[in-house]
């Protein structure tokens, strides 16, 4: 079939709008229609060409959300009509990872997935000239139409609109979970949030839906409180402002240092301070964000041997056909929120406006409605 | 009272034997007599002046076994007779860490401990001519005759032999426990060690104890193989012979990385070896070694954000009133060996012989018997 997508053509050039040849599924594989896809960082990280794994001429995307037309041999989970969210980490139940209750990270299909292939190691997509055009994350939802592994789709109820349920496709499943699946943060717990983009946003849901007695927010932005505020964070600091060394400043308004800690910035330096104000004796902190191509953490040991742990996440340590559903749930049933987070919305052919509010810091999620 | 002591009056040289005055115990504390006293790591940490915190003059010692002789005002727990080993870690039972179960690390006399002192800010040791002499851990085991406060006393059996207990008051227990209390190994798991002194053979037979199936021991001095086999060691590496890169190596040995690594090397070096080779989404890395002062730990955020946790432990995470007893019963009933690793036994008067022995690397333990 022919349809509509911004194909990334080459690193740091805009996405080109184009029609182009999708081949219908093939043995365990599933024909979506994309309804709609957030714009993510991560999408930026690979066409900016920072992301050293990243292959070009690709049809990005991975936050998305859609209704299932075909499905190819084989196929027993899902139908069409099924609504579903695309999965770039997919859940197999049969590899050594998913029967591993500590991991959420499937390795059945990482390979192909990677080289931008199906599992079988070819692409559905190809330009109107017969090229290939890699698929991207497993997912490629800057397509009007995709194809997915069966494994790689979350069937979700079908009354949940899918303009605010394709963002948890990545950017709330990644920063709920960090804290739910990953961090397993209890009632009570004390907990401090590097960066309040749109994952730090959801970090602090996660913390306020588990019952965390306070929630501290860092950013050096001041325009970010209200918004965090919003979603439950107790205390902002702006570390341009405390006039001390930051670390100590943030031992003390925790009471001794935070029980979790979560750093939802991508930057090294952060992720050390993100540690080191983590309590001793039991502090974690987490890293969620993705740092730049060979930048390195670092620390004392003392600081880990006196009992702090430093730890990561991936897709909020979900896996994905089982806890994407229930998040789903957990949104129509008001115990997350999504609708403000959604700050821009637009059509295939504005994408590039998506990416250009991203650059500016203006938007904490631009969605695509096809 | 006059006891006999090894004192050290100064940073970088021998210790020297002298008779000491003991003041009795005070409220909550005891006077005990020591029966014998392993030579640590630490003790020649601090002996050496590379401990920033270590101060002098001071009675070193801190792995000892011996016998209440008497017990200060309000003590309860002990009398004279009951044999006990000192903790250098306390238990209080009241402060926040100990009523947290996450950690071992009780806070209740940590800053007088740190400063040398019983928990009233005054040191129970002078020289004959009236000067002060510092307490060293809370223990100062290299005294005949010591005085601890009585959350500092584990209460043992009587029937076990102080010259090989003594050692479950650091090495045994930091080892054993870094696998049991700690990591929580769990039956079948896949384990890397690396350093194969005393701590590590007691990781190794930790992990023997815990169940695991492939117990990998890694270090630069082939002698060490035979003593860990005996262990329970089943791989040995030796990093000069591999022929090519270590963690590759590792993570090909142990089937994807193993599911816990250890360091009890103090390494900073080996400390990222050792995260590195732990298994994608689930490894476990703990450092027990302890590194030079200053000295940093570094790693790309990918290796933690891909599923494995940088961790460390103290003490072997043992609550030591609660656990000591517990290793103490293990010994005796055959759970675990320590004979084969005290490797000499010597008078007080022949301590530095002790220390030269561990400076060649000819002993895996020293116990000085009073």
């Amino acid at each position: 079939m022919r349809t509509k997508a911004a194909v990334a053509t080459a690193a740091g050039k805009p996405l080109e709008i184009m029609d182009v040849n999708l081949d219908g599924p093939r043995a365990g594989e599933v024909l979506i229609e994309v309804k709609a896809t957030g714009i993510c960082h991560t999408d930026e990280f690979t066409l900016s060409g920072a992301d050293p794994e990243g292959l070009f001429p690709a049809i990005l995307g991975h936050e998305g959300a859609g209704v299932v037309m075909e499905v190819g041999e084989g196929v027993t989970s899902l139908k069409p009509g099924d609504h579903v969210i695309p999965l770039y980490t997919p859940e197999c139940r049969e590899c050594e990872y998913c029967l591993n209750p500590k991991t959420n990270l499937c390795q059945s299909i990482r390979t192909t997935q990677g080289a931008g292939k199906m599992p079988d190691g070819t692409s559905r997509f190809t330009t109107l000239d017969g090229e290939e055009i890699l698929h991207y994350m497993g997912c490629s939802t800057f397509s009007n139409h995709t194809v997915l592994p069966e494994i790689a789709l979350a069937k979700v109820r079908e009354d949940a609109p899918f303009d605010k349920i394709c963002y948890i496709g990545c950017g709330v499943t990644t920063g709920v979970g960090a804290v739910i699946n990953t961090a397993k943060v209890e009632i009570g717990s004390r907990a401090i949030v590097f960066g309040l983009g749109g994952i730090g946003l959801n970090v602090i849901q996660g913390l306020r839906l588990a019952g965390a007695d306070q929630i501290v927010g860092v950013d050096l932005n001041n325009s970010k409180k209200e918004m965090a505020e919003r979603f439950g964070m107790t205390d902002f600091v702006n570390p341009t402002e405390v006039g001390e060394d930051l670390v100590p400043y943030l031992v003390n308004l925790t009471k001794g240092g935070a029980d979790y800690t979560f750093d939802a910035t991508g930057n090294v330096n952060v992720m050390r301070t993100a540690l080191e104000s983590a309590h001793k004796g039991w502090g974690e902190s987490i890293i969620i964000g993705v740092a730049p191509a060979g930048a390195e953490i670092s620390t004392r040991p003392f600081q880990l041997v006196t009992g702090r742990s430093w730890r990561g996440t991936a897709f909020g340590g979900a896996r994905g056909r089982t806890d994407v559903p229930k998040i789903v749930d957990w949104y129509m049933e008001g115990k997350i929120e999504i609708d403000p987070m959604i700050t821009h919305t637009m059509g295939l052919d504005q994408i590039n406006e998506g990416f250009d509010l991203m650059h500016k810091g203006e938007s904490i999620r631009s969605v695509v409605l096809y």
